[in-house]
């Protein structure tokens, strides 16, 4: 029998431990499962129960929140047989009449449709099951502020929110679109969230290349129109060697093949987003898949690794440290504004709402200045008084000419560079944001009926 | 006085040294100049003349050579000041009245016209000028039959033409167009070339790390659509390690950063040349800048850089490898196929004969198998019985998609993938030749008016 008070915890990894251990507050009878030994120990040290297989774990609660590491995962929990209680059987069979399967774990969008048939398939009809991917990291896992985008039949997304409310309090977003569409609001982040970390790279490579002070780069660079959370966030991993892993090339390998996967599935060309994956793979190939992505700076520097490291504390040598600075910022304003109208036009042609989509991208780790100050204009259709698509190409052809000069890779400022150029090629508008988002434009028409040309 | 049998050749390195020894058969009195003296000896040694200044080197000639390694060379050589006689001049100055001066050297195609104006005004309006850029590789320069794209006032051209028939043979293309148009020849050519380089790596790399055996990969793609002529140039230098340097890195370094520098310059994107550029100063960034660009298969293996190399007699383990080989054939078609349009389009934007430069790059070492079997329905309009864009697209899908489990960077192929994919969501025609090459129609309309949606 279900108690309502029951909560079931499969995967205790670094975001699945932080949650789980933060639900016991709500939920003091949270079972955990993982197959690791030592972070179930530790699960059962802050109080939590534990289980020894799925099954087990999903015997009397009324909640089941999966945050393993793949879909694959998810349903080898669920329909793989395991031995529980003396006989064999599967999770989804053990499940709890009426229980509430959660699903955090990020997956491809069509995953969670997937389960729901399954589920349907051996006659769990009665399961309600919720499409919840999160964002956030391990910080506010452990918080119980995550972002959450819960999707789901409208009754079983309510029968959750106990828990989801614990987990994300007031970053609890609900999405319409049914199964997938929490999912896909994840995919659009993370093709905001991934391309940020490489472009961090690529100007904290270039900065050092440049022979700037990088503690001062980063400094100014906050401070203007090349800023993003992420830049925030992950370059101060560059700035200091502490050897800590913030979050491991892997997650963005994973999540960036399931963005470019998706791109395929909906006949959509994501020419930054493939272009920032073959910087990631190239980073897994390189041996950097369990490393801080921050590390993948190195990949742009690859004889003078620590270059970056090593010029914390450079001298300002001369004035040209302000217009060298301006490459930087000007290069990363190209490609945050090229990246922002990419997730866009994902998100729309997806069938997600632009308006809530912003609202939830503008908040959370995928924001930047250029998506923040260009996205509004881009959905309201109004233009207001910005630069040209060919003023961004002059500047941005001035920061691709200094790394050119440098024999510096630049393989997302480079692609961002034949889209604007594409833009201008076609005279698809003289606002870069309008301009650039009419590429995709198809045979039914703009993507964004209110923009002009 | 000029000597109608005299020669000055600037520029003795791997190319120059063969095109100036082969020379002396027509021209014995050739007087070699190079700022590395070794080579000068060499020169000497072989039966030529040697100089100590370019001015001491055409005096007295009626024909000069520039074979240096970039256009900076070129303008000091003419143009900075050097003591030759006992007294202070430039080599612009010591030209006999009338001389001929051939550009060989690989530059941006502006750098002609540019030459004209400054020996214009410093008073030789007399001398005649041509661009004369060259392709082929060391042995064909040694043999006299390079390629050879001649350009210039048409009785400049007529003017060299004993020295360039000694150079090319039956290889001499006389381009239309004046100054620069020989060197557009070569910047197109260069972009199918150096694509195709980097493609060879790309599919090595990959038919290693699906572990098929890379000599019989080699044999068996030679044979189908996946073919280049870099492919059967480049991939023998893979499959052996006699660490010779058969064309440096440094070379493409240069020659794609024209190319990239000559899209910017038209405002014309170009997704592929600029790709495989990332992946040139890549290996220029990680030290291979002197190695042979064939060793940049290396960047795609990073912890395995001799798996190719070792995989060249494993052996054929099962009928899947016919399979796996058709995942590199697809890809190598496809970013080939695109490669073809992208270098004709650019063809076409800086204003060249379009069946001309099909004509040359057919016959050089730019050719493919994709370039060969396309371009002529592309420019004829006719298109015949062959696979669609979305045919295309449905096999590199197969292709990335098995990389991607892999986690093998394809920069390239998945560039292809986007354009391929832009193309058919715009719907811009069922023949994917037609339909890539509409990705470029500017506001002024299509640039092959024959070609048909």
């Amino acid at each position: 029998m279900s108690d309502p008070s029951n909560v079931a915890f499969l995967g205790l990894g670094a975001m699945g431990f932080g949650m789980a251990t933060n639900l016991l507050h709500s939920f003091p009878n949270t079972t955990g499962f993982d197959v690791w030994a030592p972070t179930l120990s530790r699960f059962t040290a802050a109080g939590g129960k534990s289980a020894q297989t799925p099954a087990e774990a999903v015997r009397g609660a009324k909640y089941v929140v999966f945050m393993v590491t793949s879909a694959a995962q998810i349903l080898s929990c669920l329909f793989d047989e395991s031995t529980d209680t003396g006989k064999s059987t599967s999770a989804a069979t053990a499940l709890e009449k009426g229980a509430v399967v959660i699903l955090c774990s990020t997956t491809p969008p069509d995953h969670a449709r997937v389960v729901r048939q399954k589920l349907d398939a051996v006659g769990r009809g009665d399961v309600a099951l919720v499409d919840a991917p999160v964002s956030g990291g391990t910080v506010r896992a452990a918080d119980g502020t995550l972002s959450i985008f819960a999707a789901g039949a409208e009754a079983d997304v309510q029968a959750a929110k106990p828990v989801l409310d614990a987990m994300a309090g007031s970053n609890l977003w609900v999405i319409e679109g049914g199964l997938g569409a929490g999912t896909n609001v994840k995919m659009v982040h993370q093709v905001l969230a991934g391309i940020h970390v490489i472009v961090a790279c690529e100007a904290m490579g270039f900065a050092a290349r440049l022979g700037l002070n990088t503690q001062w780069v980063f400094e100014e660079l906050q401070r203007g129109e090349g800023n993003s959370w992420m830049f925030g966030n992950r370059t101060p991993h560059m700035l200091v060697d502490d050897g800590k892993i913030y979050s491991a090339v892997n997650n963005f390998v994973k999540d960036i093949g399931i963005i470019t996967t998706g791109g395929r599935a909906a006949g959509l060309p994501l020419f930054l987003s493939s272009a920032a994956e073959q910087v990631f793979v190239a980073g897994f190939s390189a041996g950097y898949g369990a490393k801080d992505d921050a590390e993948l700076v190195k990949l742009y520097i690859p004889t003078e690794q620590n270059l970056v490291l090593e010029q914390t504390s450079l001298a300002k040598t001369s004035s040209k440290d302000a217009s060298k600075l301006e490459l930087i910022a000007k290069l990363m304003a190209a490609v945050h504004l090229v990246a922002a109208i990419e997730a866009t036009t994902l998100g729309a042609k997806v069938g997600l709402q632009p308006q809530q989509l912003f609202d939830i991208c503008v908040g959370a780790a995928g924001t930047s200045f250029m998506y923040k100050d260009r996205i509004p204009q881009l959905l309201s259709g109004k233009w207001t008084s910005k630069k040209t698509v060919d003023e961004v190409i002059a500047e941005l052809k001035v920061s691709i000419e200094a790394a050119q000069q440098l024999k510096y890779p630049l393989p997302l400022s480079g692609t961002a560079l034949q889209l604007l150029q594409l833009a201008s090629l076609k005279g698809l508008g003289r606002d870069p944001d309008v301009a650039v988002s009419r590429i995709w434009d198809g045979v039914d028409g703009p993507l964004f009926p209110g923009s002009k040309v």
